[in-house]
């Protein structure tokens, strides 16, 4: 998309910070450095969000966030790492071309990717019949 | 694997609140009840996380993730989704075996599931020189 500005990352367009980048992905630091190592894995298609990427797309992505995962496990000393996705604007997506974020961590790093503090009480019972696919 | 939470879930020594299944994966209510639908995708072969679970399966819980996210927005009145995983205890993950959670969101639910706040001052050049893949 003309003016999407991942799709202009990956063109060579506006310079990026590359970790990675195969037939149909590409890596790079993620300029907000919400952590260190803070890694966005896209596909070279434009697609919005997960909802409306092509399966092989998909697929593709997925495979480049492990691949580069085990790398930062294996080979860049850390011990883990939190993959984060957000679709839609109401998720908080903020641009608009699908991306997984790869926090890598490490014991006692002072980070936290669970902002979800609160815990309901609902009726399970009740939110599966609404929400079950038959 | 015998002590496995979510194995015995899959295999039915533990209810679970079900929302979709198939040959290779298997969904259900986070007990945790972080949200209304929160939601968790898990391969039925087990594997630890993201770290260690074999291409196709990894492939096909993303896949499932995607459905079931479709499912949410064009059917259930959700407006959008958070896809959240952690790898390892070091990134906060709790029962290990792969998972990946499904937030389903709406404008103006509450929620927010981005929980790094933190702006780090740190040098791209730098990190992506330790991190990039060659």
């Amino acid at each position: 998309m003309d003016d999407c500005i991942f799709c202009k990352i990956i063109k060579g367009e506006i310079p990026s910070y590359k970790i990675y980048e195969d037939e149909k992905t590409y890596a790079f630091l993620d300029i907000s450095c919400d952590s260190y190592g803070h890694t966005l894995v896209i596909p070279k298609k434009h697609c919005t969000n997960v909802l409306d990427c092509e399966k092989e797309y998909l697929e593709a992505v997925i495979n480049t966030v492990r691949l580069i995962s085990k790398h930062y496990v294996d080979d860049c000393g850390f011990e883990g790492v939190n993959v984060l996705n957000a679709s839609g604007e109401a998720a908080q997506q903020s641009v608009f071309h699908l991306h997984f974020h790869i926090i890598p961590r490490k014991r006692d790093d002072g980070l936290d990717t669970w902002a979800l503090k609160d815990k309901f009480e609902l009726d399970l019972g009740k939110i599966v019949s609404e929400l079950a696919i038959r």
